[in-house]
């Protein structure tokens, strides 16, 4: 069960018309900032804000009929909870959801106007693959997890595809790694296109699983991050995924959490647009230096813009001089 | 002296490959909510962040290389300045621009960062136009205002050219209205290319001298106005952009401050693109209802974006519970 760049090929035709085509962005001060040209796959201007659509669409798409008929499962606190909630909407099939009992009022709300069905469970107690299941056997629905499945990696593959169709070669590929599945699916589609590309992930310095299974060769758990970067915090990387960012990736980039704001502060004031902390890290890893020997044309997946004004300047803007906050 | 949609074609070509073609974005939840089909044109990202260096380029490629070799001269506290500074740079011309002494800082560090000579004047005292009227004939600079120049309206008539491009015909375009020079170019392209197309400018309540000379058929001045849209603060119709919009406009929609900080949250948290005040009035009046008997398909030019992350977070946000700024 691996992925190839015809699976990547034919979800772009699934989601032809249905997910954006979303814009390439450029920058000169950026470029003139890191000595190459940037161009950067604006996958926070996809459908709900992030590259997720893409693969929750495409999974849902090949399901059969009748399990279409039955409706899907899975489990998120995050974008892939919206993606699946509007994918089914737009498939006409039905979605019920696991979410952690104290996720943010706001994405539970996203995900429930898009239609879906939200059950709770305490993070803390319960594991969530293992409930997902249990709850997709109970009620007959199709578990699709948000990243170790490989019609999720293949749909996720179609914005790198998209990127290089329209800048043709590029020297390297930035992507940013949680589970793993926009990393795989990128990199099936960019080495399937151009053998000899760079392939980059970028990971929260406290964050750093996939870092450290690639220097393992085997997958490595770490203690659960404390990072801004809420759609990276994954403690392990997925079997799939790893089973395939293990062939086709060849170096992983650290950012820190300060890194990261300083990416979401440029990419807000000087290209006018809204990153989320793990939408920003691609972004992040080029502006702080941290990828060396960079070649001349670079390539990003700024893969996600789901933050609140309020969040974004708690995040980003200091607290006024004079402002205790009580 | 006027301008034809000939003139905005010229325009474009000579833009090609140096202004940015930027996208037009949709939005399915500004569709629902608005009961249209709306598609907005992003020019906040455009190069410098706005609209203006579609003019300020235009007229400045027009210029006899004699007249290049000596520079060009204008005025400007906002978005032109950092434009024409960068059109300067791009055709290896200079740039001397006056800017009120209060300033922000920021906005004058743009202008010089592209390489524009800044001189201030007190805006208390001083008039704009006759100081650089002055400063051009001393130095035998070109002068380009921001708005009152047929160049600079055909420039800016570039924008709604590829907009309706890209969409086909609409049956409204919305556009801001601060000195007039987008909505008379705009209203050129578009009913160059649409006759039947409804022109709806767009101001802020506070600032609807546009709006008043239109129903009165003739420039009214009105004191100048207190709105957050800094660049819509005219206090009267430019001579040449209400010779224009007075013969192609169909009406003049308002909204309030509030109404704008709405329409730049949605946008932010909807859409994931930072807009500022000025930029999102268009926005604005379709979100507020503004708009009456909406046709089924509407164009908006969102048009600029230029507003720091700090700045943004004080019109946007409430400073949180039991916070107080001292």
């Amino acid at each position: 069960m691996s992925v190839t760049i015809d699976d990547v090929r034919d979800a772009a035709a699934r989601l032809a018309g249905v997910a954006h085509r979303t814009p390439v962005l450029r920058s000169r001060t950026l470029d003139a900032l890191v000595g190459a040209e940037v161009h950067l796959k604006a996958e926070n201007l996809q459908r709900m804000g992030a590259f997720k659509f893409r693969g929750a669409y495409n999974a849902l798409s090949r399901l059969s009929p009748r399990q279409r008929a039955r409706g899907v499962a899975s489990f998120s606190s995050g974008n892939h909870a919206q993606a699946l909630a509007l994918a089914a909407r737009e498939l006409g099939t039905t979605a019920v959801i696991l979410m952690p009992a104290d996720t943010p009022a706001s994405k539970r709300a996203a995900a429930e106007g898009y239609g879906a069905e939200i059950i709770t469970y305490d993070r803390y107690t319960g594991d969530r693959v293992a409930l997902g299941a249990a709850l997709a056997a109970e009620r007959g629905l199709a578990l699709i997890p948000p990243y170790e499945h490989p019609d999720v990696i293949a749909g996720q593959g179609t914005a790198a595809l998209e990127l290089l169709e329209e800048t043709g070669e590029l020297g390297a590929l930035l992507v940013p790694a949680g589970g793993g599945g926009l990393l795989a699916g990128s990199a099936t589609a960019a080495r399937g296109l151009h053998p000899a590309i760079r392939m980059i992930g970028v990971e929260p310095e406290a964050g750093d699983d996939t870092r450290r299974s690639l220097a393992a060769g085997e997958r490595v758990a770490i203690p659960v991050p404390r990072t801004i970067a809420d759609g990276q915090a994954a403690d392990i990387p997925g079997e799939l995924t790893f089973s395939i960012n293990r062939r086709l990736v060849d170096e992983i980039a650290l950012v820190t959490d300060d890194q990261i704001r300083d990416a979401m502060r440029f990419a807000f004031e000087r290209m006018r647009v809204v990153l989320e902390p793990s939408g920003a890290t691609g972004l992040a890893a080029l502006l702080s230096g941290r990828v060396e020997r960079l070649p001349a044309r670079v390539g990003v997946i700024i893969s996600g813009g789901n933050i609140d004004a309020a969040r974004f300047a708690e995040l980003i803007c200091p607290v006024p001089d004079g402002a205790t906050v009580g």
